[in-house]
């Protein structure tokens, strides 16, 4: 398969979704006094959804740039790899509409246990294309053995959101604090050493 | 016609009906009860929808993924190609009103015989961008041959949806499956078998 | 300017407002009788904004197709055509606002006037941009003898959507009706004639 | 990391939230009278969000450009680069929201100060992008030295937005006409000579 037209249009999603996040913004009515004070009362009460909002454009942004590292030094895109790579914008194209459950009722433990349960379903999405991508060359692969080799290091985005979604009922707010360090962590080069060490 | 240009546009076009779709699914308001305990229900109250959505998701992805497929090997994009390549595009950017349609009223006999319509006008408009396309250098085709070849397993997937708009009178549920084992049809290697072959 | 990121712009920008256009179609709540029925009726009663929509579709699809045929030419995008490209784009981005005010107007006179004055200022800015990227290499050109080169089937664009903004006070359809024409007419090989002769 | 894919998803990234400014625009439910003179009455009240709406794709379309002329020399796009580049990005994606607050609480003192706010920030991110990305490979760079190399003409573009938010105030067009110059600023070639003038 054409890499090129595979990496485009895995761009334009993870690009669209990444910006289609804020259409699920929404300013409540305001209840009392002048319409401006209302205003901005509004904009600062939205402040949880702000947190939302930026965990959820990093976590896409994140997952782009992991792509990107992933297929860098993938030759010829194999339809196990389309396929699995359509699963996975499935589910990232998914995330606005976890932004409109927040925006509807705010900082709910629902609603950030919702959110974790897509991360975390994108995360293993992620692993499973890593699994069928990476161009382990030089030793032979079985899924049994990836599995088998457990670094707790790799999984620590998993268990992130795991606990976000457990801890979601007393605290959605240390949920989403949860999701917005697993943010970070895919961020940091060590997450993604294993890709950019293959790309010498 | 610059191919990448023409491919940029479709590809963005694709990828854009895709990820917009999540734009259309709307929590419904919670009846009775906590805000929490309705959200819980209505998100798993929307699991028809989630049906369609990942159907409607396969089907754009997949058309993409046989759109690339026809046009690896065309060498020269050229006007009748632009102009129903437009028509094809027109078409599956429609199919996120479809979703609003199901979104608004459920799983509706009426919402789900109007997605198999333009879900057939999609494939019909395929079906005439690949005749018009298809690099048949070996072969004088005429429009009449092409339609006298009838080949069962090729027009499975109009099939499907015909099929589809048929029983949705009785069974939304059945009718939105077959669109479902549609798109897996056109996911199918042997579906593509021809536009694969021909790129050795 | 680098061409390249020129074009992937353009083109998303182009893709994104063709398909953006689709989210301001709107289903009006049924009235009476059972929802289905409703739905129906509803779907069958946006006949005149399905021609709205694909007259608006397919003239932002091939103000595309003649984008791309006037910069498939040009050697170096200068700082003149960066502007003048994003003043086209600005007004082109602003036709889904267009299929809103059908969608909540109907067929309205104004909604007809309305777009109609969009589209022209786009015929118009595509002009501008066309003086000033043309590869008019064999002849000094001046902005006094492009204009006086009147040539009738080039203006005949502007003359229709004119034509379309005078008669929506009487007949919004027939006014729509032109516009749809005027798409046609800019998508005939002739009247891109002279862009694509330039390319040999 | 590949210059292609970086600039393909930062492309779409502004393509995107350029075009989605539309979507946030909505006409008022007219008052009183025909339903045709309230949509005319509507169409033409919306004024001051046309400007807002102007000078709100300037800025996101100059950004572009700029972004583009940055990137232009850059041989190999870094980890800080992709981070910061992020951070832009997530910045710019936030503009429709700016849109919606315009659009539901009119030409209001908080809604201009929020728009210079978030104007503001891009103006920032884009300046520590520019540190970061700028290919000054001729002379050793510091931070301080960086900021301490104070030119007015420079910081004009930080100073229009901190105006417009302090006057916002008292009056809310003169606010966002001074963010409507801020982009004219922008896209001046002598605020980006410096950009120019590194790619020869």
């Amino acid at each position: 398969m054409n890499k090129n037209r595979f990496e485009a249009f895995s761009d334009g999603v993870f690009a669209i979704a990444a910006t289609l996040l804020v259409l699920e913004l929404h300013i409540p009515q305001p209840h009392a006094g002048s319409p401006d004070q209302g205003l901005f009362a509004g904009l600062l009460g939205l402040w949880p959804i702000y947190i939302v909002y930026v965990a959820t454009f990093a976590t896409i942004g994140i997952m782009w740039f992991n792509h990107h590292a992933l297929f860098h030094n993938v030759e010829r895109v194999t339809y196990p790899m389309a396929m699995f790579n359509l699963l996975l914008l499935l589910l990232v194209s998914f995330l606005p509409f976890s932004i409109e459950v927040f925006s509807r009722f705010g900082l709910s433990p629902v609603a950030a246990e919702f959110n974790g349960l897509i991360s975390l379903l994108i995360a293993v999405a992620f692993g499973v294309l890593y699994y069928v991508a990476a161009p382990g060359v030089d030793e032979p692969r079985t899924f049994a053995r990836y599995f088998l080799s457990w670094r707790p290091w790799n999984t620590l985005g998993p268990l992130l959101y795991i606990g976000g979604i457990i801890v979601a009922r007393w605290s959605p707010l240390l949920s989403v604090s949860l999701y917005a360090i697993a943010a970070v962590y895919y961020a940091a080069p060590s997450a993604t050493r294993h890709l950019i060490r293959s790309q010498r």
